[in-house]
């Protein structure tokens, strides 16, 4: 098999279960409890606190473990919105994910009154359109650190110096950044950040929220108060200590990583655009995820083009595993401008520094075969071809 | 050790996580992805949805995956309230979790009208105290199927008889008694349900709502659309299928399961009770769930008593895990009319199957050699004992 699929969800490192084991059966011990077997989860956690703020230069105090990026991103909407000042304007952007979309759309039912910013061609947030968008109630602003379908890296610094000098809260759905590229809270400027343990080696289930000291935000889970009041429940203590144990390889992999993961990209883009007709790059060559590639093969179904793929044994995505299946053309690729015909016949291949040189052609030279293949029978990409 | 919290939390199961470890780092793929990766962990999560749903005979369609008791409480409480005819007045009752109790106090700032129902001295919320409840505009009515402390049984049938005869919906957080003693969802008569895995030797991080077929529960998490768009995030399908396994395991054992905790239970309440003085049983001796026992020993402090028993190897609880630290008194203990003295002196003993006749003798010989030395030097126990 040839994962390319890294976006969507990576699997556990070896290391990372390794030394999430021992606290399923041996040192089980519910975290909140008053015994020495409680104690053990308690450290645990703590030591996987501190991992995460290092990764991220937070503080240990400022890290909230959740369930995953979508509840991180709920939690941070949801209550971000009460979190500040007070008003009843959100800003979004159009290329956000359904965790934060979604749940924007929600806050909008709720009398909330919500603007959607629009993206350039590359998907990128103009800071200019932030600023025009900011109202004197607008209570939070939330824009992704990178876009989880084409890569593309937000200008968050200065989107959330704008944010906050209009008084907004400003959250980052950062969960395709963390980890991948170097982030520090403080310098970004966010408020809020959501990131999520899988997407980095670590286990499904587990995620966090960085809210920065100060930020008063209420709990989403209330209960038994753990995590110091602010998420209830009982903490999923292999699961932390499995995201815990990913940062610190994410921290000590990451320059190696970026590096690994640029070099199969440009070697990717090297060939895909020059053995195939009619390839649209999407997003910015330059500024974007080291191991994201995305394009776009009008005249084919990316959904047919993935199925062939998987049938040799290669995982990759038309997109967002989230909305895998939908028949929509991608909403990101839609507010870039992208035309149904461009983006239907979409296709992300998102790796790892565990990719190599060999996979990367392997896998150029079946998307050859098979683009040929299926532009031969499409009548969509015949008419395409007469008007470009 | 010997092992008696096991209310607060069971070790994982070897057999629930044998199942769990091929989807960490082999069948990895995200289960919303539309490649074979992905469909294995589709396929292992539909038969970890069966395995759930035949635990209580409800069809699998109705179990929702979440990540644990806690978020199923806040997701039955949150938007329970809107799943129904419209009105502003909730109910629940005195003992129930913090996660229901907290949750309910949030709405009651929300604007709800909020009636927190007695219980008698077993702590059983009486069926005609909720009759005399109920509101024209009660739209929701949460009573948990056992009680976490003391683990009296509340009489859920007829309780959610009269909360649907009032028009409301019915929430029960069975987490203490889901796998633990027989539970029909349809005979029981709720509308919404609460579980959790790591209660039953599954993993923590997973829990699950059932939600009547025909309840139009709206999603707490938003996003991506994951369990057919009413709970988002990528799935947690080690932990998922990890519940499966712990639910099928608990279908198969229940039966021998109960005869053995109900034996050492009644070894203990004999034993205990002959061997101290002014020992308080706490609850009802026989609606209980099996494996609890829950004790008052006046005039000692029960967290004293627990380090006590911690040095020796012997884990348990003075209550509930999630208000281990608390200084006052539990508010289970106090609704049922206990004392300060006699409430702070409580300790919990909820054994499994796979405790034995000699651990409870062994205990029970600790208990009374350290309550005997504790009450030697307690000033309070002298005065308590003028008085009784």
């Amino acid at each position: 098999m040839i994962y390319m699929d890294c976006a969507a969800t990576t699997p556990t490192d070896p290391l990372v279960l390794e030394e999430m084991l021992p606290y399923f059966s041996e040192k089980f011990g519910n975290a909140s409890s008053a015994t020495r077997l409680g104690s053990a989860g308690k450290q645990a956690i703590r030591t996987a606190r501190e991992r995460a703020a290092a990764l991220i230069g937070a503080l240990p105090e400022e890290i909230f473990f959740t369930s995953g990026g979508t509840e991180s991103d709920n939690w941070a909407l949801r209550l971000g919105v009460r979190a500040g000042k007070s008003g009843r304007h959100i800003i979004v952007s159009a290329v956000e994910h359904p965790a934060v979309l979604r749940t924007a759309e929600d806050l909008a039912r709720e009398g909330y009154r919500l603007t959607v910013l629009p993206v350039d061609a590359e998907g990128t947030v103009l800071p200019e359109t932030l600023r025009s968008a900011m109202c004197e109630d607008t209570v939070l602003v939330s824009v992704m650190t990178a876009n989880n379908e084409v890569g593309t890296i937000e200008p968050i610094r200065e989107l959330a110096q704008i944010a906050h000098e209009g008084g907004a809260l400003f959250h980052t759905d950062a969960v395709q950044a963390f980890g991948q590229i170097p982030l520090i809270a403080s310098e970004l400027g966010a408020d809020l950040l959501s990131a999520s343990a899988h997407k980095i080696f670590g286990p499904k289930g587990t995620g966090l929220l960085y809210v920065k000291k100060g930020v008063r935000l209420d709990a989403f889970l209330t209960g038994g108060g753990q995590e110091r009041g602010r998420r209830s429940g009982t903490e999923n203590v292999p699961g932390i200590v499995g995201f815990g144990k990913a940062c610190a390889l994410a921290a000590q992999r990451m320059e190696e990583a970026i590096r690994v993961k640029r070099s199969l990209r440009e070697l990717f883009w090297e060939h895909l655009l020059t053995e195939n007709p009619h390839v649209l790059v999407s997003g910015s060559r330059e500024n974007r995820l080291p191991g994201n590639v995305h394009i776009c093969l009008p005249g084919i179904e990316g959904e047919t083009l993935l199925i062939l793929l998987d049938q040799k044994g290669i995982c990759a995505s038309s997109g967002s595993a989230c909305s895998a299946g939908a028949l929509e053309p991608s909403h990101v690729l839609t507010a870039m401008g992208r035309k149904a015909i461009e983006a239907k016949g979409s296709l992300r291949l998102t790796f790892s520094e565990h990719n190599t040189a060999e996979e990367v052609l392997e896998v150029c030279e079946l998307i050859r075969v098979q683009t040929a293949r299926l532009r031969e029978l499409s009548l969509p990409y015949e008419e395409y071809c007469k008007h470009v």
